[in-house]
């Protein structure tokens, strides 16, 4: 642990802040060029200035499938689209703070590789030759250290024989690693902060949270210093800071996608486990990505990991009944436990009457309780009382940040653990509740003019188009999805319009009437002005394993909501 | 609970005993008709002499498919078939203590029906039409209780509603529920008794052990009282009295098979989760039944299951291979803690001959230490110090069996229960184990002359042919299999040969040396002259949730072995 090397831990995360500063080399922005939030709160343009047309054009206007078909096509080299990515990640981090590790040399130098492989082999090395890739600081990739947000986990660079599996598959088919990006303390948080690298902010709204616990990831790409990158999500942490950011994210199911060697929070705990999945900003680039994964069968690696090859015909069997019938959608406006705001209520009005206007049939989605798989996802948080959670801080000396210390206190004792037992009544509870939800979803049959059962479902992702900063506070509508490990994924719908998504409009608000204190807290937050033009996303589910299907509706999704 | 309205758990567990015996009804023999173990350890032909040569026929001569195209073809009815195995189970019942339920009754009216509705629409009601199917008591059936092996659990028949999924599709399927069949107290044990039912004896050597926790389920397809019956396994229980009795055993995957109201011991451990599977006589039953049930699509109603349809082109991949250039098989001889028997070690040599004889690769097979996936497996039996079982034990007042007591005492406290971080800990071995393992596995590319890494292993399935009453110690070599989760079956090699397996044969065991206090306790078991004509099953394993594959490669060793 670096603490015993460089001393206090206000040390160690200074010596951490000065590398990550000084590796942006030529890419540093004098301080008073960057305007404070309150002048530019949506910084994604920013970047622009300081790049040139061609950079604008990779970082800005190309699909994956483009930017490939460009690099094998030997149009444009390497080196060049990765110098892009890294000069506009650079900026992305210097408005938005959303770095934990810059990789920018090892970057230019595995693209200097692919340029020779090319130029002397005629085709590319893999799939994803040449393809930069970004990476939540929690997977471990080589020749960078692993924080999960703990000043403890400072001072150990990755070995190659340590990459997560996912890192190292990707770059054999040609992926290029030149960043990571910032995370909460133990991930345990729906917002961005960390005694390492600080605060991140959100890049469409730099006056609100960047969301969690992928926020740093979600930042770089909303900057468009990255065209894909991966997160993690155990109840929230791929789906919320993508909506919060007008992007998609992609919630596998558990055991779809590897999760060798990425580090985590209360590692073994598995009532519900985490997963990995990418964000970016198109439908078609998770997709391309997803089956790239795929290719590589990580079953043979990764134990976890189910032996299920991409399966085009699911693709196929989903845009066959959207061209034909329409598929059936069922809509759930509100969880009942956090009444949603203005501009999420309007986002799921539109998107329904899209659905509707493209010939899908949209049914109102009454399923069991969210409450119930609310208990259950937050049972795992608090399992053994803060145990894990409170070594890792403690062993630095470094403070609880407040974001942590609102579930898990400021210091041991404040939860009691859990027993075994208790911890197995969970795991039935969540059985019983994925069963029932089963049951349910197969009932829908009865309501659908096709008489098949609803083929997929959306909801709000989160009650707010983004929360205070420090003030983010609910994961209800997105854990309920990973108790049920449904396959999900956020979609980009609109932004809040301080002219249209009034506060006043609600009345019962007005009245001063809530359906909890959690209802209440995150309601008085509301600020039209303040949210406006922050971006607001809807979750679109599909059972278990149907990673296929759930990225094929949310391309049919997309299609209605821009025609 | 029963202990209440009947009084002392005594009195309990004799009204149950008397309703068993009172249900087999005309087929009572009488008792000094029986002759006792000492004079015909082999009881699998004494029902004989009751049968009538069709009812012979029927239980022992037909596979499933072509039970099936009789019924289809009406050539037989349910009626007469039910009738025989009913017949059957009931005389198995007197002679090896097999049975916790007999549903005769309910099963000859199911059978009433069936034949009335294919004589009404000229066909099947279903691809399992009047098949008879017995079930292990810890699976719920309509009508019957389910004990676990409890006291406790005496006294409520479970309702339609109540009804194990698996049992309920195949209901549907047309199959006829008919019996049900001993458990050990809790299912935690390698033999089979509980103060209920008692101590169920091996059909094909009824001095000996029936093996366990699907003891009762062997030794009534043993005695062809069943032809295809459910056991369930989460360290040996349905290969270990497989093996002990002649027969195959699938053990599939975690996810593959319905496990929806299934009851267990410790309910909610899932550091390996208990699996359901077949057990049977021949391996292409065993296929039919797994075809069948995933035909139901068991995931649209068990949120456990995973959406992975039976995939032929797996089968057919492996009988391809088996054909050009042959299969590669790896073998372990030994597990380094518990040396296997004579007549164990002889069943390998003779598999590893044929297999090459018919032109297949064998390799030895020299993974990660097993002693490392024992203490995983069995960390998950004491993971809560035995609290759950003792309640359960407790609170009808009956004893503990002394299976049981060996493991968690004969009262509580015995065992200290782990945290919930501990917990984890064992998850966290397991996973690293696993990763390990597949790399051992993929190694083996090396090794074999196709550069094909092998397609499956095999090894004992325990280190004897059974073990004396009372005696059943190990489940090492099956429960490494469960740490693992990867698909394996029991396969009937030979039976053990007291000409042949001769226990001087061993030099180092005549001096005395053992690899440790198991090995001594196992070895000192081994009698030649009481163990003779006990069957010796090998264990043949596959990757994860490669069940299609398990099953194909089980028929081509079943094919080398039989010519």
């Amino acid at each position: 642990m670096i603490v015993s090397s460089e001393g206090t831990w206000q040390a160690a995360a200074e010596r951490k802040r000065a590398e990550v500063a000084k590796l942006l080399g030529p890419y540093t922005i004098p301080g008073d060029a960057i305007p404070p939030p309150a002048e530019l709160p949506d910084a994604t343009n920013f970047p622009r200035a300081y790049l040139e047309p061609r950079e604008i054009e990779f970082t800005e206007k190309l699909s994956i499938e483009e930017l490939l078909g460009k690099l094998a096509r030997r149009e444009i080299t390497a080196k060049e689209v990765t110098l892009a990515f890294c000069k506009r990640a650079a900026i992305a981090h210097q408005v938005t703070n959303c770095l934990s590790d810059v990789l920018f040399q090892q970057a230019l130098a595995q693209a200097d590789e692919l340029d020779a492989y090319i130029a002397a082999h005629g085709k590319p090395i893999g799939r994803l030759h040449g393809l930069p890739v970004s990476w939540k600081d929690q997977i471990r990739v080589e020749g960078a250290e692993t924080t999960v947000g703990y000043i403890s986990n400072l001072g150990r660079k990755e070995t190659a024989k340590d990459e997560a599996l996912l890192v190292k598959e990707l770059r054999e088919l040609g992926a290029v690693i030149y960043a990571k990006t910032n995370v909460p303390t133990a991930l345990m948080a729906i917002d961005t902060n960390n005694n390492i690298i600080g605060y991140t902010w959100n890049a469409r709204n730099r006056l609100v949270s960047a969301g969690g616990s992928s926020g740093g990831e979600a930042s770089l790409l909303a900057m468009k210093g990255s065209i894909i990158g991966f997160g993690t999500d155990i109840a929230a942490s791929i789906r919320l800071p993508a909506a919060f950011q007008g992007l998609y994210g992609l919630k596998p199911s558990i055991g779809r996608l590897p999760w060798s060697k990425i580090a985590g929070s209360m590692e073994g705990q598995e009532l519900v486990s985490p997963v990995v999945g990418p964000m970016g900003h198109r439908v078609d680039d998770l997709e391309v990505i997803t089956k790239s994964i795929l290719s590589t069968q990580p079953w043979l690696h990764d134990p976890t990991v189910v032996n299920m090859p991409w399966r085009q015909s699911e693709t196929e069997a989903v845009a066959k009944h959207a061209k034909s019938g329409g598929l059936a959608f069922g809509v759930l406006r509100s969880d009942g436990i956090v009444l949603p705001h203005p501009p999420i209520t309007r986002a799921i009005d539109e998107t329904v009457a899209k659905l509707k206007a493209h010939g899908h049939e949209v049914i109102e989605w009454e399923p069991p309780s969210h409450k119930e798989a609310f208990e259950i996802i937050w049972s795992l948080f608090v399992m053994d009382g803060g145990n894990d959670i409170h070594s890792s801080i403690g062993s630095s000396g470094e403070p609880v940040v407040p974001q942590i210390a609102n579930i898990y206190g400021s210091s041991p004792g404040h939860l009691t653990p859990k027993t075994v037992n208790e911890s197995w009544s969970y795991a039935l509870r969540r059985n019983a509740y994925q069963t029932a939800y089963l049951e349910y979803w197969n009932s829908t049959a009865s309501k659908t003019s096709t008489g098949r059962a609803v083929d997929f479902f959306i909801l709000p992702i989160a009650p707010t188009a983004s929360y205070l900063p420090g003030q983010a506070i609910y994961p209800g509508y997105t854990g309920v999805i990973n108790a049920l490990d449904y396959t999900a994924i956020s979609v980009p719908v609109t932004t809040v319009d301080k002219a249209r998504d009034l506060a006043a409009a609600d009345a019962g608000r007005q009245r001063g009437e809530y359906l909890g204190e959690m209802d209440e807290q995150v309601w008085k937050q509301y600020d039209p002005n303040l949210f406006h033009g922050t971006p607001v996303g809807l979750q679109l589910v599909g059972r278990r394993l149907e990673e296929e299907r759930v990225l094929a509706a949310a391309a049919e999704l997309g299609r209605c909501l821009s025609e």
